[in-house]
Order: C-alpha cells, then structure tokens, then sequence
C-alpha cells in the first residue's frame, strides 16, 4: 500500500483544454491520485434524463495513462438547475424559509424527487466507471450535513419520531421536555406547533438530533447503492468537515462523524488551517485525531487541504511539507489538495489550488514534487502507522448540542460557535503543547480500560449509564478528568433535579449549587462553579474573597482510580501546569519537548516505531531524540536523548534502531 | 398590613413531586406570599374548551396549610400550542411579518379569538380560586405590551381613529404630519398605505402611541371581567416591566405606565439589575420611585425581582438583604422573587430562582431566611411609608417617542435602544448618587406647586398646554430645570416654525438655531445647542472657539421663580456640579453622604420618620446620622450628625426619637 | 452666462404660509435660482389623472417677481400612495422581497403602469410650466439608481438580454460564466434560475450590468420626453450620486454616469462633504473633477450641496465660502444647497437647510448672502473654466463591480462598500494634497495622448482592446501608472488564465503568480501582489523575508515611454513618495503648495487664468502665488512665487496678469 498524494480535479471547470497537460504535470510532480465528480451534477446531466459521462470517462483514461487512481465522487451535494426548476419543493425549507436556487447544498435531503434523481445518477455515474481498473475508491456525497432542513414534510417525520420514542403519549413528552412552561405543552399530537418557533431548548435539540439521523440515513442510503458495483479492491470514504471557524476547528455540530461513519470503509475529511505566520499544527493535529478515532484508530484519508488555499493562506517555503508530514503523523494515509488548478470563475476563485490561474509551473507545485519525490523513497514505511495511546478524549455531539442551546459565554453566544468546541480544543491544544497524543472516544465506547487517563470535556447532555460506565472504570483503576459544564442534564436536555455533577458527586469527591462568572485577574475565565468539597482534596481555589470558601478544582481518590474534577477554564499557563500535574498523578510522563517542537509517534504495520519531528516556527529548533534511531532521509543516526536540529518549518523523520 | 415577602412559584414546572416540600420550606424560612398561575395556560386548559386547575387549587390548599397568601395571575400572556394551531391569525403580524408560534407575548392583543379564550379561561380560574381565603390578589396578564402587533385589522383600527382624530379630512392628517414630505400625502383614507414601511416619523409615532392605547384597553378589559369576582380585601395589580437593556433601566416604551394603572388597586413591577460588582441600587431606586408614581405616591409591589437571576446575577453575601431592604426604602410594600425553583427545562434554565436545581437548600435560601426573621421583627415599623420629596421629574412616552425618531445620539440609534432614557437616567442618578430623593411626574400632572424644583429631561414633543403650566409654575415661585431637546415639536412630532425652545424661550431668558456635536475633550458630550442668551445669565459656555459666543446653560429669574436651562449632555463630574448648584439656588440642601452611601428616608402611617442607610460597597462605610435616632434591629440610638457604621454591603434602619 | 446660487425648495412642505417671504430673503441674500417639483408626485397628482400644479406655478410667480430662475425636477422618483395602492407591482421586488410603501426610489423603473403615470405627470407638469420664462432648465428624475429591482418581469428582460448576448447558446454562457461549477451550468433557457440566489459571480455582475443599463434607458426616455417641450436656452441635467458612506464618496455603483449622462445637455450631481474639524475639500474636488469628466470637461452644476445639512455638519464661520468656491474652483458652473427651510416632518427633519426650522434669517443664511455679494462683483469672471490636465485617472463601473464580488479586503467586505472606490481615492487624495489636478476618462476614452501619465488603479475586470490601447499609448511616449488588482479578470468576470497581469505583462516588465497579505509593519497594507520583475525595474520589495525575492513596484521603459506597477496599496507617506517618484520620471512637476493649502486653476472662456487659493485648516495659512496676478476681490497684485496670505478656511482667487 503506497501513501496517496494527490489533488481535487475539476476538468468541468477548465476554461482550455488543459487535460493531458495536467496530467502530464501531475506524473511529473509524483502524484499518484485525483478525486473528480463530486459536484458537477449539471456536467453529468445537463437535463432530467440525458447523462453525459464523457468529462468523467476522458478523466479516467486521461489518467490512467499517466498511473493516475481517481477517486470517484458522487456528484450529489450540488444539484442542477433544472432539478430546482422542475421541482421546487427540493430547496429546503429552512428557519429561513424557502431558499433560493444557486449555492450547493441547499437541498432537503429528504425529498423524493431529489432521493429520485440522485439514485439514478448515482447508478449511471457508476456504470460509466465501472470498467477501469484505476478506480481506487468512492466518496458518496461530500461534506453532507442536514443544511437546516426544516420543511412541512421533515417536520411531520419529526413528529411521527416523537410518538414513537414517546411511545404516543403527549404527556410523556410534555414531562421529558418541560413543556409546561410558557405554556407550550400540547394535548394532542395534531396540535404540535412549527419546531423552528420553540423557544424550548430540549425540544430544538432533539430536532438537531433528529436531523443529524436524516444524514446518517442518507450516507448508508447511498453506500448501500454504491456497493452494488463497488469492487473490494476500492474502498468507500466521505468527506467529514469539522465545525468552520474560517477554517477547521472542532467536532461537526450537524454530523455525529461517529455514526455516520458506520457505513464506510476509510474515514475521509477535510482539514484546512491557517498558514504562514498563524500555522501552528494544531488542526492538523486535532482533526486528525478525531478522524482516526472514527473506525477505532485505522488510518483516514485526507480528502482536501489547502495548497495556496483561501486568501491569506499562501504557505511559506517549507509549510507545504511540514503540513504533509504533519497529515501522516497523526494517521493519515494520503493528503489530497483542494484543488489542482485555481478556479477563473464563481464563488472560489480566490481559494486558490497547487495551480495559480496560469495553469504553469510555480513555485507551490515544485514544493510538492518535492514532498512526492521524498514519499517515493520513503513512504513505504510510513504507511499502516497505528497509534497506541496513554490518553482518551471523550467527545460528544449531544453535549455540544446542549452547550449550544446554553452557552456559558457570551462571545459564544454572540459568535453562534460551538462553545463546546472551545473547551475541547482549549484542553486538547495545551496537550499538544505538552507532545501528549492522545485518541478521541465516542459515547458509544464500551471500554476505557486501555487508558492511563480518560479526559472528560463539557459532558453537558449524557445518559446515566455513561456515567456509570466511568464510574467503573476508575473504580478499576483509570484516572478520570472532567471539566465544568458536565452531567448537567440528561439526554433529553432535562438540567438533574439532585445535586451536581449528578452521579459524578458520588465518587469525585465533590458537589456544587452556585456557579458564577469569573471576575478580575484570576487563573479562570467565564464560567466558575463554586465546589464545595466532599471529601476530595483540594487542588485550586478561587481568588475572589467573596468566594473563598469553595473549590476550583478537586482530586479525588475512589476503587483504584483517582478523579480530578475541574470546576471552571482555566487561563494558558495555570492550566498547562493544572494538566501537567494531573498527567503526572495519572502515571503519564511529560515530553521532554514543548511547542513550538512537535513530535508525533506510531508503529508502522511491520512493527517498526516511527517518529516525526516537527518545528512549527520561523527560527530553527532542537528537539530531544525519543530513542536510538535514524533519520529515513538523510539516514543519519541519532542516540536516545540526542538533540535533533530542526530548520524553520522544518521536518524530520526518524525509524527506531539502527539503519536497515 | 404585613410586609408582603415571597416568590412566584410554577408547580407545573417541577420535575418531581415537590409541592408539600416547598411550602415547608417557604414556612420555615418566613415566607408570605406566592404569585401563580401567571404563564400556564396550557396546564389549565390542555385543550380547548378543557379545563383542569387542579395545579391551582392544590397549590392554593397546600399554601393555606401553610399559611402563605397568594396572588393569582391570569394566564394570558403565554398561548397554547392548540389556539395558534386552529386559530393562526391569533399570532400576531409585525414588521418581521407572521411571527412562529413558541415563546410567550407573541399574540395580537386585539384578536377577537384571543380574547374570547382568554375572557373565557379568566373566568373559569376566578371560579375556581373563588373560594380560597387566602388567595389576597390577582395579577391580570403580565408584562404586557403591544408586541409590535400591525397586521391588517389592526391597521384598520388604526385608519379609523386616525380618521376620527382628523374629523375625516385626509388633508388635515396631511397637514398635521407633513405628509406631503416624499410624496407620501394621500387623497382618500382607502389609500393609505402599510404603516410599517412609512418613513413619516410623525406617523410612525402617532402608530405607537395607539398601540400603547391597545394596552391600556387590554388591561383594562381584563380587570373589568377580574372586577366581577374580586372581594374587596383583594388587590388588582399588574406587573409592569421597564426598557430592557438586560436589566430594567427606563421608561418602557411600549406601555404609558401612568394611564395602564388607571384601571389598577396596586400598583407592580418587576424590578432586575446588576448584581456582584455591578449593583449600585440605582435601578432598584429609580424604577420603585417610578412605580410610586402610578398611583401619586401609593406603595407599590415589587412582583419580581431576582435571587441568584440570571447567570452573572449570583449576589455576594449580604446583597440580597441590602436589595430586600433598597426596595422598602423606596416605598414598596412587598417584594418577590422571580421565582422559587430553576427550571430544569426550555429558555430559562439559567435564571435562576431561590433554590438551584437541586431543589434543597443553599445558601440563598437561608440568606432569605434571614431576611425575613427581621421582617418578621421589624415589618410592621415599615408599612405604608410615604414619601415627601422637594424635587419631581417630568416624563413622559410622547417624548420618549420622538426621540426614538429622532435620536442625537448615533449610540443609541445604533443600539436601538431609548435615548430618552438615557438621558433621565443620568439626571437621575446623578441625584440619586447625591442623596436627593425625588417623584416622577407625568404630563397628566395637574400642579407642580407641591414642589421645589421640577426637573424636565428632554421633552421633545409635548402640547403647548404642559409648556405653559410649567410657566405658570415658575411665575408662582417655582424652580424648573428644562435640558436640550426639549418643547421641540407638538404631540404630532412636528417640528415648531418659531423660535426654539418653543414656548420655554418666552420666559427661560434664551433662544437657539443651530445645534452641533460636542467636540473633543469638552464638558459636554453628544448633541449640544448653541443657545443665545436672551435676558438670561449665563452659567456654562462651550470650549469650541467657533461657539464662543454661544452658551451652553441659562439661568434666568420669572416671576415669582427661577429657570433653568441645559443646552447639552454634560459628563459626569461637571453635571454633578451643576445640578448641585441648581439644587442650591432653588433652596433645596445637599445631604452630607454621596454615593456608595446611599440614605432613604419616608414617613409612616403613624406618622414615625423612618432611614434607611445602604453601604453599596464591598468595603465598610460610615454615614451621618440624619436626625436624632435609634436602629430598629440593633436598637442601637445615634445623636444626629453621629457617625453610623456600615458593613460591606451592609443596612441600617432608623427611626427618629427614642426607642419605644 | 452668471454662476448659479441658489436651493431646492419645497413650497409643498412649508407648514405655514411663506412663499413670498421666501422669495423676498433669497433675493435679499442674492440667491439668483431655485429648482422644486422634484419629490412632490403626491400634490402634483393627489389621485390618479387629477393634476394640481398650483404650488408650481405659484412658485413660478412669485420667483418671477424677485428675479429668481427655476429648475423644474420632474417627480418621478417618489411615487405616491395612490399608486402603491392601485398597482402593487410597481413596488420594486429587490433581494429582500417585495418592499413596503413609504421611502422614495422603491419601484420598479421599468414596470409598465409606472411608466404610463410616470409619462403622463411629467407631460402635464412641462404643459404646466411651459409658458414661463423663468424655467432655465430640467432636471429628469432624481438620484436615480435600479434599486435593485429583480422581480420577475426583469429577470425576464435579464434572460433575454441574456440570450441576444450568447446567440442564444446556453452554452456559449455556460463557458463565459464558468457556470459548471457547483453544479450550475444549463441546457435550456426555461431552467434559468433566479438570479437572486445566484453563487456565480459573473452572472451577478452581469445582472448589475443589465440593470444599470435599465438607468440608462430610463433617463433617456424621461429626456425625450422633456426633449419635447423645452426650449433651446433650456438646460437638460440629472442629479447623479456618488458612493454614499454617510457623504459622496465615490463611483456609484448602480449606475454608469459616463453613459447615463448622454442625454444629457448639463452635467449635474451633488456633493455631500463632512464638515467643520472633517472638511478637507476632497469630496469637493473628487466629484467634480467626476462630474466634469462626464461631458469631456464641461462645466457642470452642483444641484445639491449642504447648507446646515446632516447633524454635525453645521459649517464653521468661513467654511460655507471655502466649499462654495471649491466647486466652482473644479469647473462646477454653480451651486444649489439642499435646501431652503429645514422640514418639520417625517426623515430628514435633523438633515437642516439655509434656515433652521423657525423660518428666520440666521448665520447661515448671512454668510450665503456674503458669498452671493461676491459673486455678484466677480462672477463673470469665473464662469466657463476650463482645465488643461496633464494627468487623467481611468476609472471604470465593470472594474468596481467585480471587486465588489471579489474585495481583498475584509474591510471592505464588512462594510458592503465599494473597495475600488477605496483604491481610487486613496490615489486621488494623495495627488490632491500634492495639488495635482486631473481628469478621470472612462473605458470609452479614444485616445490617451493628450496626458503625460494616465493612471489606472485595480482595473480588475476589462477588454482586452481596452488594455492595448494603453499599451499604444505608452508605444508612443506617454507614462502609465498601473495598480495591483488590474487587468485579472476578463469584461464576463472570468480569471485570464495566461500569465499575470493580462496583456500588461507583455510590456511592463513584470508578472506574478501568487498573492498574499501584506503583513507586521510594512509600508504596504492589505492584498500584495509577489512581483516577478522580467526586465523592469524594481522600485519597492517587500519587508518579509520569505517574500524578500519579490517586488512590490516595478519601472519599465516601453517605445518611447514609461510604465510603472504598483503591486500594493502603500500607506500614506510611502504612497505620497512613491506618487511624487511617479510624477517626476513622467515629467510632471511638483507644486509648492501641500494641503492644507489647496490650490487650483483653470482658464476661463475669454482665455484668463484663473488661480485659487484655499485654506483648509483652521490656521492661517500662506500660498506661493503661482503666476505674477492680482485678487479679484481685493484687488491686491502679487508677484510670482510671492507669499499670499490665507485666513483660517480662508479663500483668494486671482486672476494672472494686471488688474484690468
């Protein structure tokens, strides 16, 4: 298995005829893969009925020639405007009303006519590439999300799925969601009112989670039919997008990745970060992690990422490769750039490809001949890397969904942003400061048992039975850290009528009934809850005199485990010491290097550990050898404990023992 | 009479079976009162035509067990799901359009099946709460107001009283509004156009003044069917809400206070601010002295006001009770908590109550606990106080109309939110930083004799009938402080064609034509008129060597009186030297303690004179004792002008004379 | 011919009876015209095809009694209610949907019921006014733009306009618009979406195009109307506004004023101007020399200009005669101040004219009287000015929409403002503090030659023919000054996809390929362009070092002349060097004088020059007088290169050679 490097490719959109000399470039770059078709609907079928595959078909040869794979993608998150034209009722509706026709994704995912009309466009489409043996996989769909679907149609199966999870009683669901206030409890289902007016937060985040279901549904509907022509040599990806902030940032608010990875076979995403001076890893790092922890800690292809990438992002000589290294690292077995040549038209021109408008050679695509001349020689020991973690994340999409119908901070708030996600990356990044690894669990694990540590962020919406579950795995022995804003309220977004951290207060040590904000130039920021402590001990206050008798943050020691309960944010440096402490108390030793110094480890297929060792900075960097090894480009040998020089941007790799 | 201290209380909200545990705990910690029923119209009748106070009457027999009063409120300002599902037009239109159904207020006031359902359900609560002793008043509606409401009927209503108003002539109406402006005058009433897209201010003002006329007949028809049932030992009150800027800060711009209490036996409001940090009691000060001012000095109630509130609102020890007492102080005869539990579901988790979500005890709970041991003690010394203050504020709606048309201040235009109260407020709570207690008037008021001085703020648009009693008032001997922007235009929002300020520059010794911004480091700030002294002595001048002739305030002597005139905004420290000095030269004395030491003073129904003295401040303060007197808690006796000890956000009551 | 001096006036919105009065102060002041009618449809026409034009001719009257010439503005751009509430559809539907009754300018210009009205009011108005002498000329409509009409019948037009443009191939289109992307290409026109909804930005550039073309064929059928009845001594004229940010600012966007003003006779716009600490004249002198450049250099009328105007923009003593001398300084033929009485109603109540609200003589209106005294002495000195410059901007509205889609700034894409307007004024100002006078020729300019340097800032969008124009020009010895951000896009709005920049890297001296943000401190702000100089010279780098092989501004020397490319937007004072660089090598000298001294010149029809002096500053100021020449007000002589002395906002105007 070879590591894919490769590029979007959008022949459709060429304004030449620019094809064989494409290819030609990309073979002579060392590039070894393309993704076509996924939103060139209007291309395939410029009618209802009249298929014209020929752009895909010349694609395919055009590569083949050249020792090209292509990835096939569906062509079904941009539909045509004949489709609007003919069926209007396919625009959803959403809390803005009816859309208009012109952007992707802007379609009800669950419209017959649309379903209609993808099905048989994905079967043709299907067909027409059946024949050729460079077909290396499928991506159904791309960056699919429920686009805030919200018409009559989805409302009614809204409402159909209430009687059904409250097995028909009104009054079931009246206590679940509190809907007696502002007297919105309804009697009789034919009275259920419009969801997008419900000022009931329970109720709204049900609908969210509904509608997360309709793309799950959706993704495994077109799996399903893909399959019956997919080959088992080609594999089965779609393009998860995080939460956007300008670029990724955190766990996708309208996906839960987890479930709707079920139906593939490689993890896929996209990862896109800022560059030159704001480059630091971090998305890389972190989006990286959580896409490996979607199929249990198999390698993820990276579907797109930025070459010139949007304006601003125009990478400095150097990031292009410490990006691409950065990737694999972290698990990925192939980096795909968004996109090949810069678009002459629309909405994207300025989000730039390896190619400026020009089409020529420049000086972002020598850097990438670069990168492939160097996986030529190397990448065969860099792939199947399989990681083996100390540290566990457990993330949640109900959580952030309730923390987005509460926040705690008005910025959040302001922004419309997941604050959720800002006290994931918040905890996440200072680990990788620190060159702490670590995976990303699922509500759904069965079993922490295989970490040191299990990490805990912002659970605000959980069953019972995840707590319990935690509860046994530090009785067996685990250290657990949660953070504030945790087992607030059940599923059903419900706040708990006993004491907080319902159930946690029973084996962390602790209890709480006031939070507050926090105020002046304390250690914490936003939200404080005032701990009071029961029997855990001790390890941060509060500066405020008013406040002094409660905790802010308390150990705890329960069965064999040990419980660290963190009652508020802290600021940068009070909680890299807090989570240096807490790592140490949890048998976890701290790197020997710190940011701007980045080093990633794996064990590749065959056994052998690798190490990458990242600079992220301008100014050259040493970093500290993990152990005896050597460096598989220069093959230069390294004892344990070495100091290894690093260039600005620089990257080195490094196998353990001696050369082979 | 006791002192009314309790808490709205939804036991539709609860969770669990919690009834009999609350009022035990009510009981124990001193509890009074409860306010009921006030949001739940879906609980009382799940069904149209279906009706079930089962919720009230447990509640009420469970309250009389434990002996606590309660107050029922109507529950129509909160809809049920199956009234907008068979009845749409009851949502209001605005000019957003056809509003969703969900939160509360989203009704048109004026819809004829809205208000047949709710004559129907308020009669059906009144006979089933008919026989309860220890119900002591009701609450009609609640914080009712006009909710934009501008759909088609209500535009029809509006044409007709226009018409009425203009005596059928078009042309007048024209005339009046200046109508001709952009070719808006019309011919015939069957044109006349939406009013929502007029961009005739006068029109646009003349709507909501209306509107606000809705209310006043809304309520009124509710207290007229509440009437038929009322015993006599019952009270009638609504609870009025002041301009929101996430506490209650102003006049309320959709609701004329003054003319809504008409209809009422007891004046209420509910009253937020800041708390921590932020609390000054400026609001608690300004709104009580308003609501007083409903019912020409009668005590008020206070329906709502928060325990820990909304989240940030978390009180340090010591500030409930400094609150609890600032609103008797100001002269009202209760206070309630908004409200007993947190609500565990929907928009308003995180207000919360008395208790936390936990439903036990906290430290809250016992704080108020201790509050009302004292009351219990000293209560019956605190009933009925009456105020005798030497200085009222002028305020009015119209005005506070005009100006939201036609603000000065780019600030307020861009907040959207009431200029005028801006500018009260910072008259007002430059006095109340200076100890000076005062009334609020408003435009009905028939004398102002009974004052010393009688302070204008910014009366932009008023009849020439108010001008001319407030000349009158001066030749008799009074004082009077008129600001900038004031007597500008008449009750239609025109501009007057004479010398400006209209009327006022006949005897207020100045006149001005032109009006500038403030300019760099100045006195003043905003909008700043170049007046020319007319016979008037000049007090302040402008900084600007092109206004140098100009001045920037007037006094002048008339009659038997003295004027004075403020051409502009000042800041803070000038504006207190200048009200200072015109607090002087109209006799009336400056208190020796300023702010964070604040002092309140009033009479009781047997005549004793009672102080109040706050420490707003987290640090120890001492104030002068204003006469000879003894605390009523401590019964500690002071000689006047001794010092008296205040905590951090600490109170002493006082009453004159020796202990009894 | 005389210089016009006068005001719009609004008899029809006098709220008392004024007229003669009125009459009677404007001649007394000296003011010699008025122009009225122009936003009055609602009395002109109270219902539909009853005509009332007695405020007309009655202003005629009495206008004709005090010597006062009149402009007739028909009424077209404010429609009344009548027509709002007979033809609904002649309210614009705009991206917002169908909009409400009430501002000016809100129907749609080419719905056919309010052309009829439109041609039948205008037709009765000029039979009205026809017989009087006094009328001296037209204005057709007002400030007119498309208001973003874009309902259906206009998209109708739109697609058909479509279908001419691409020989009725959707192909053709697809290709020219790069609508494959996302899907958005289409096979037959009947699928034509709405164009509203559109990502693609070409296709929404074409529809801006299309619709300021609608203004074009508006005007000019008002005109051939007008055309009917107006006499030969009758002028022809528009009121055309600028890009508004809270004043005139630059190019307006919705309308090409090149074409538009074909039908024209007169050129005329108005000119709003912050004032007092703001007044700096650069609005004055940008669009004049705008307005002078749409009828090749004719004198132009000012048909609007503040008198009080807007709140904060009362002018300090002296202010009003600096800025009515700068406009006739830039070859304006005279000035009209919106407008005579400040309005007591409705929107602009705060937006004040010659007398404030109460109707009297004021300051303002002295100082208007003083100025029109000097007119009446110099005058016909200063009439038909002509300018001889030698440098000319080329500016362009297919260049300013197309950065508008695609704005490098974030600022500007914040704003929703007009980015190219920032480019070219940025460069205008600089040149105008350095006192370089110049005209601006649109992309129908023939010919260059008759200018020593031709500067072009972000042509961003052009033909081709267009760019090899400039190319001969600079072939045949003249200088070109070219900005980032030009010649990158096609006239469809579609990338080049050959070397940058398009065509002007053949001949100066230099291409690019990549972008990137200017970034730390440098003497650059915003987009930079990474220039690759390929035989010129580099004139300015870049600070950052990973850009440090780049230029930021090439020389090139082509045939007999010169080239210069800026890659960036410089700051203020690199940008002032590097202009004066510029200046220099094209051989234009630099005057003495820098802002806040303000001089210009110009020859007047009987050939004197004519030179002014102002003063921008509120210190006294001292100009080098460019030519031996003497004061027409004073009379006073002063040698060449002699110190001329300016008051504080002061003015002197001389004319060359011996007082005659």
């Amino acid at each position: 298995m070879k590591l894919l490097y490769g590029t979007a490719y959008y022949e459709e959109y060429m304004p030449v005829e620019h094809l064989e000399k494409d290819m030609q470039m990309m073979e002579k770059a060392g590039l070894n893969m393309i993704r076509i078709a996924e939103s060139t609907w209007s291309t395939e079928e410029p009618e209802g009925g009249r298929f014209d595959f020929s752009h895909v078909t010349r694609v395919l040869d055009a590569a083949a020639r050249h020792g090209i794979g292509v990835v096939i993608g569906t062509p079904t998150y941009a539909i045509p405007a004949w489709m609007a034209a003919k069926y209007p009722d396919v625009l959803a509706v959403t809390s803005k009303g009816r859309g208009l026709y012109g952007a992707r994704q802007i379609m009800d995912i669950t419209d017959p006519d649309y379903l209609f009309h993808a099905e048989r466009v994905i079967r043709k489409l299907m067909e027409a590439v059946s024949g050729y043996r460079n077909v290396i996989g499928f991506q159904i769909d791309n960056e699919t999300k429920y686009y805030d679907t919200a018409g009559p149609r989805v409302q009614e199966k809204f409402v159909a799925y209430l009687k059904e999870k409250f097995h028909g009683s009104c009054e079931e669901m009246n206590k679940a969601y509190g809907l007696a206030y502002w007297s919105n409890s309804i009697a009789e289902w034919k009275d259920f009112p419009d969801v997008r007016g419900t000022v009931n937060a329970s109720l709204a985040a049900e609908f969210d989670r509904f509608r997360r279901g309709l793309v799950e549904h959706f993704l495994s509907w077109q799996a399903d039919i893909v399959n019956e022509y997919r080959r088992p040599d080609q594999f089965l990806t779609q393009n998860f997008d995080y939460e956007w902030r300008g670029y990724s940032f955190g766990l996708q608010p309208a996906v839960d990745h987890r479930k709707a990875a079920r139906c593939l076979t490689l993890a896929g995403c996209d990862i896109y970060h800022p560059s030159e001076e704001q480059l630091t890893g971090a998305e890389i790092s972190f989006c990286g992690d959580a896409a490996r922890s979607l199929k249990d800690g198999k390698n993820y292809l990276v579907l797109e990422t930025e070459a010139q990438g949007n304006f601003g992002w125009t990478p400095y000589p150097g990031q292009l490769r410490l990006q691409a290294y950065s990737h694999l690292a972290s698990g990925a077995c192939g980096v795909e750039y968004w996109h090949w040549h810069s678009i002459h038209n629309s909405a994207e021109t300025y989000w730039k490809g390896i190619l400026s408008h020009d089409l020529e050679e420049n000086r972002i695509y020598r850097e990438i001949g670069g990168i492939a001349k160097e996986w030529a020689k190397i990448g065969d020991s860099l792939t199947g890397l399989r990681k083996q973690n100390s540290i566990a994340i457990l993330v949640s999409n109900d959580a952030l969904t309730g923390l987005r119908y509460f926040p705690s901070s008005m910025e959040s708030r302001a922004a419309g942003t997941c604050e959720y996600n800002d006290i994931l990356r918040k905890l996440y990044d200072t680990l990788y400061r620190l060159n702490e690894e670590c995976d990303l669990l699922w509500p759904d694990a069965e079993d922490f048992s295989a970490y040191k540590l299990v990490i805990v962020p912002a659970l605000y919406a959980c069953s019972d039975a995840l707590l319990l579950k935690l509860q046994e795995y530090v009785k067996q022995g685990g250290s657990l850290l949660v953070t504030y804003r945790s087992a607030f309220a059940d599923e059903n977004l419900k706040v708990h009528s006993d004491r907080q951290p319902h159930i946690l207060h029973t084996f962390m040590g602790l209890s709480y009934q006031e939070f507050v904000p926090a105020t002046g130039e304390s250690a914490a920021e936003g939200f404080t809850e005032l701990l009071i402590p029961e029997g855990g001990k001790v390890l941060l206050g509060y500066d405020n005199p008013a406040w002094k008798g409660y905790a802010a943050a308390v150990e705890n020691v329960y069965g064999e485990g040990r419980t660290f309960y963190l009652g508020c944010m802290l600021r940068e440096e009070p909680l890299t010491s807090f989570l240096s402490e807490v790592l140490q108390r949890a048998g976890i030793g701290l790197p020997p290097d710190r940011f701007p110094v980045i080093v990633k480890c794996g064990r590749t297929s065959d056994g052998r550990r690798i190490c990458f060792y990242f600079n992220y900075s301008g100014q050259t960097q040493h970093a500290k050898c993990r152990m005896a090894s050597y460096d598989l480009l220069t093959g230069e040998e390294y004892a344990k404990d070495s100091e290894l020089r690093l260039e600005p941007w620089g990257v080195a790799v490094t196998a353990d023992g001696l050369r082979s």
